[in-house]
């Protein structure tokens, strides 16, 4: 019953055995290995996207850091939601990377921006020229931070409104692929054919040791990003380490499958905790993330028995009447089972359990 | 006959066993894993330093940028050799990390430092007071970028030089255990006791896929240094994969034990080379590279067999008379064999092979 | 009729005056000079503040930046309101001076921070660890950038606030004399007995050509200001055309006299809108801005006779209904006059101009 | 007998005279004032750049620092003489301003870069792709901090090296005019004819009481500079004051007329020094500063008397035999008089004076 966070959980087979072959004879260093070279094929083609530029980092800050330092000036700002992983979790790495741009936060319901409140947060930065911070770049997440799931069209949508103002967008796609398996279509249309022009492309959340991908659509910055990637002290020397479990992912829809997987787990958690008297979704739960609450008695039982989940927010205590609701998170991984889920609603629900 | 780098060599098995051992269930992330306790405890041990604090990063240039970074303000320099890594070798990540500082370069033969030069370098800067950069930190390389390694007491002399300045010394040791194999003497007398305040402490070159740790012997930074890591994108949310792999080259005395390997590696090598006419080392080849010349007719013997190695400066051209020397830097790692070695010199000589 | 803003206006005599008597023969540079020695004493005596370290700069955002820089890292954050000048006037100064910190925006009536809101900011921030960016400094605006002013018992209220977290307080006082003047009590309570440990002391809004003084209560951040200061390009050659300016500025309380003089000036105008049909104060009219909203038509009369101020927001437009309102900023200054007032109120009131 | 620095000295009479017309009524800030229209154009006009543009900043130090950070991405590196100002009197301004760049250090006598040296540094970095911090810009000082001079033809030379690397030139002039007058030719033949892409040209050292031009050949990057500027916290609201001195500067050739005396003091003080016995000049005397040695017992009896100059370097002392040569740096200004330089050749020389 491990529901703190995707990151929780251990690497697939598929991915582990990757590693081992690619652990034969010499490599060379810093990207030139053949396996890149397969990432690189397979991108592309899942992206319909062949002058794409592709490059792997090991974490999601360095993969959206990265990204925005190449599409904001230091005297900019980014666009996001207020509780972007940008802006909540990266410990500056955007105002480090970029050289000191700010981040402009907008606040809208289930952590979806929508294209009205992204026109008002734009239109009102750098109205007073040169006194101001100007317009730099439009980042969304998808998947969210609160587990929902912009279709393809509602990031069209906010792409357009980016694109009014002449500004680029990125897309923290640390749950890519809990995205792309809820919304249905290509990857094509999530991104590039909707405006998005730099991807974080997410493995790590999603059952790699620590791989992620950058994809440049528009490929003109990419000797940029290679430098500020060095700078920055992404760049592996044994990278074939890297290459080979992004290949593995890539392979036979892996990345796909332990989504679905994933999202699966969240719909049956979310399902269930939905069902029972008291408990409510503050979310919908869209991905393989699970925002509800329910009476505090529920919560008790649950860690008591071990379960790993956070309160959200964190300030909350398990001190206090049994009925009053307390809210959480909880994500489910590629590994979470049938099994981890019902019991878990069984711990919430309680009295069957104690009749059981 | 693979000697371009330490870095395009495979791990051992011992490295690939810990991973799979350590991919079982859920594990805290961001360095909250059990392996990392171990970890800590093992360089602790190693080291003699109970109070010391200890990071895992994924690149040597994290390790050094991030550790200097805690060492010298944006207005200081670091005092360094004119070949040292931080200077040639990572695209200015000390200065991104830093904010700014500078880089103070030093030139002596062999790329070690010298008391006499640095204590020059150092009285020599900040004289103008508020005008000036000022005085930050000492970097050492050990082993250095020549293949040449510092004692513990050609450390401890530098570290003097600096102390009397108020200046901290930081090592960059990517080639630590080369260095230590070498001099003979333990950990702490290498490192702490002769004066170094953090080590960038280097398993990648020796063996591993992509970890580093830095070791800071006054903890008081640690929580700056924890700061400076999330903030450069370098905290591992799935950790316990940097903590196994380095948990494995401490046990059983792994790191030192693969050292000695490429040590011995090159020692064979750079003797061979040493005894063939025409040919003669351009450093003290004293821990795992040689830097060495012989005629041109050698190198077109080895390069057109496959033998992999850069000519050092880079700019030098096969094309040319026989007989005219060209150099050459090589690298053994803790795989290279002495068939490898061997083969190597009998290419390089040249009749020998012909007539076998 | 200009009432754009005060740093519009020209410097008074006994600045001129200065200057030409400073430019007599040789002076040492830097900061040497025997003038910036009495500006040190008098701006210690004026606020008590024997050890206090004193430094000019030329521009108010350098202040601000400088300052600012030296009481926060790169990985927290500066608490403020959301109309600060560092937030909305700066471009990024704050962000590029610190390193990278961010500004943490704070929403409050009149541009006045309250203890309560200032508190749920800092608790809610830095929570989550090395995730976060940390809590950092609060910066206090006095007056503030709705020309309010805080009374001493509500900056040391604030205050509190920020040391029961140990966190250090600048106060931007690009208006300090407008707020003491209209305060009534003395630079040191409204300073560093309140808690105050840096503040940009303004002296170009109020008369100077171009000079400010940070005032530091603790002497021990003194060289790391004088080397950011430098580093940033700050640090004048010729400083004693700096010295003389802010020397006159504080000899016989001139820097006083003029702040009386506009916001004297300011509530004459206040007080004249306030009581015209349609119109009504936006803000309480404490230091010497105005803002206030009245009916288009007296904006259409005021602006056609050539009378200077901002429409405030300023994508407001003349042209619509004569009697729907618009809002203004007026700002005085020292040479604002009676006259000047008054025919700016005989304008937008209209029809006893037309009479006349 | 003032010769420490061309800093010391006051402003002349027309520069004051400007100020005060300056001061009446209101003026629009932030360079938007008639003034600066006037500087704009007589600028254009001297230097035949009609599509140039120009801004106006505070000190030397912020016009090189945002000059090159205009020019340098953070990756690259800066080419300048090892004693260029900005490495080593601007305590790390342009590694601050461009967000970490390196300068490249180039030794040459006279503070002269040359051609050769120039392609030798250029060629010599970035050789290894990403690892390397990349070519970014040229820097030249003109005069030069030896007080020597380049001709218009050999700056032309150092920029055809330049742009044979595709990369950009600046001239940091803080003493322009008096390496003009030197050169004997026009403005425009020492700069853009020449290749040169941004000019500092100085006003503080060369009369003004700190106001410097940003010459912008290429207007293209206009608007990045407005944006530095202002983030760097260097644009002034009060303009005007900073107008009206450069404009005063500009007419009548006030600035080339400033010049030719200090330069004409440099001269006499030369070739005076130059025929004493046991005195040798160490440079050229071009400009305005001369370098030159001379007995010790003579710099006593300048010092006694008052004399100010620098002993350079400065860690020499007074103390010692008589006839031991020190070595010293003096700079003429604009108000440097043939008696001051008289004086202090008789004092130098001694003997006549003690008669006297």
């Amino acid at each position: 019953m491990h529901f703190a966070s995707d990151n929780t959980a251990p690497v697939p087979p598929q991915v582990l055995e990757a590693l081992i072959a690619a652990n034969h004879g010499y490599a060379m260093p810093y990207g030139a290995d053949a396996l890149m070279g397969e990432v690189r094929d397979r991108i592309r083609h899942a992206f319909e996207a062949p002058e794409a530029e592709i490059y792997l980092v090991a974490t999601g800050t360095a993969a959206n850091a990265l990204s925005l330092a190449c599409l904001c000036p230091p005297w900019a700002t980014v666009f996001c939601h207020r509780n972007a992983h940008i802006e909540e979790d990266e410990c500056g790495a955007p105002e480090f990377y970029t050289g000191g741009a700010k981040l402009t936060l907008i606040d809208t319901p289930h952590a979806r921006l929508t294209p009205g409140k992204l026109e008002k947060a734009i239109s009102f930065t750098g109205r007073g020229g040169v006194h101001n911070v100007q317009r730099g770049v439009v980042s969304l997440t998808n998947a969210t931070e609160a587990g929902t799931v912009y279709s393809a069209g509602e990031v069209a949508a906010l792409c357009t409104v980016a694109k009014g103002y002449g500004l680029p967008v990125h897309m923290d796609g640390a749950r890519f692929a809990n995205a792309l398996v809820r919304a249905g279509c290509t990857p094509a249309e999530m991104t590039w054919k909707a405006g998005v022009d730099v991807l974080s492309f997410g493995g790590t959340k999603n059952g790699l040791m620590g791989v992620e991908a950058v994809v440049l659509f528009d490929p003109s910055r990419a000797w940029e990003f290679e430098l500020r990637r060095k700078r920055g002290a992404h760049l592996f020397s044994k990278h074939r380490y890297l290459s080979a479990q992004m290949a593995a992912y890539l392979r036979d829809d892996l990345w796909l499958k332990l989504a679905a997987r994933a999202n699966a787990a969240a719909t049956r958690l979310s399902e269930g905790l939905a069902a029972l008297p008291g408990a409510r979704l503050l979310h919908p739960s869209e991905a393989n993330s699970v925002f509800a609450e329910w009476p505090r008695a529920g919560h008790r039982r649950a860690q008591k028995a071990g379960a790993q989940y956070y309160l959200w927010p964190m300030d909350q205590t398990l001190t206090g009447p049994d009925d009053a609701p307390l809210s959480a998170r909880m994500v489910c991984s590629w590994s979470t089972t049938d099994e981890d889920v019902d019991a878990f609603l069984r711990l919430v629900k309680g009295k069957t359990t104690e009749r059981a």
